[in-house]
């Protein structure tokens, strides 16, 4: 809402999302390299080559930048949800297809640092712990609409486990963030085999269980 | 290496094996706190209740420190492989239901934290990335070894998809360090309903593929 209203005072909106994204991009760098609590407003404007002042004219605080990440990262699933669901044709297969998607996006090095970060934070600061766990919220949300409409048209029971089903589904692809660091060599190949009949039996739920 | 050498200049084994632990808690605890780049030698011994040189009669660094709560957290994993297998009976079962104590394991704040912490250290400092690489290598031979003799109790395919299956179930794992994050009010039978399952048909392997 903030965002918002700042943004109002920009006479180019186009200039003025650019910028936002300049400084998201640098304080995603930062909160990479030295952590969250270990970057500074005074780091975050010397990486984006803006003056402090000219930063706060986007951001409030380094919290709203957060808040602004997280919200970055959802809307990026939500870019791919809203594709599948506007192609249209079988849900199901567009969907596992999608996740081999979901999977390089994740596999990142770069990503990863950056949500392991906020993970790793959330975990002492209540206040990033609530940021990412309204994004999570309104993530399952979106899920359950997107595995519900996929099994209306599958004619199996919508609601069997749908619960479980996105829990386990979001374990596994956050899962996928230490993946990344710990075995960065693994052939994409072997994971996607196993992946891929494993989510669509999560998916659909009916024949898993 | 280091450490055993350095144990053996202590006269009780026992002493120096509750020293250690009490240094590994507080360490746990400071890397949680102010994260690992964050914590010194000084705030650990401080937290520990001991004179830094005392300390360095154990751990020569930070890093050794870390890699020994990297061992510990592995040794407990193995523990519980060991049980089941010394147990005999019906391997598949009694991996299944230990999965379950995994997911409390797992599912703990406290527990999250630390992991967590040391992904997102990980990410950004290689010496640390290739501890926990080296200590996953570990990991998944064991996994493998398990999944071998289960998959041969059942008569299945050993091999088939077997490093995939490990890598989703790690990844799994793994993720529910960040679920305990940003869903931690999620009611645990709800997850259990379809990990149960999933897990069977992962360590399995024929059925689902």
């Amino acid at each position: 809402m903030q965002q918002v209203t700042k943004l109002k005072k920009h006479n180019d909106p186009q200039l003025a999302e650019a910028r936002r994204t300049q400084i998201l991009n640098a304080a995603a760098s930062c909160f990479m390299l030295r952590g969250y609590h270990g970057a500074s407003m005074a780091d975050i404007s010397k990486a984006a080559g803006m003056s402090p002042g000219h930063i706060y004219n986007y951001f409030d605080s380094k919290e709203s930048i957060i808040e602004a990440l997280i919200a970055r990262d959802r809307e990026e699933m939500f870019d791919l949800f809203n594709r599948i669901e506007a192609q249209g044709g079988n849900l199901l297969e567009s969907l596992v297809e999608a996740a081999d998607e979901g999977v390089e996006r994740k596999y990142t090095p770069e990503h990863s640092a950056l949500q392991l970060e906020m993970l790793a934070e959330a975990a002492r600061n209540p206040k990033i712990a609530q940021l990412l766990q309204e994004s999570d919220q309104v993530a399952r949300a979106r899920m359950r609409q997107l595995l519900t409409n996929l099994r209306q048209q599958q004619g199996v029971d919508i609601e069997k486990n749908l619960d479980g089903a996105i829990e386990v589904i979001f374990a596994f692809f956050g899962g996928l963030l230490g993946r990344s660091v710990l075995h960065p060599a693994l052939a994409r190949a072997t994971l996607l085999a196993v992946m891929r009949p494993t989510l669509r039996q999560l998916f659909l739920g009916n024949s898993l269980f």
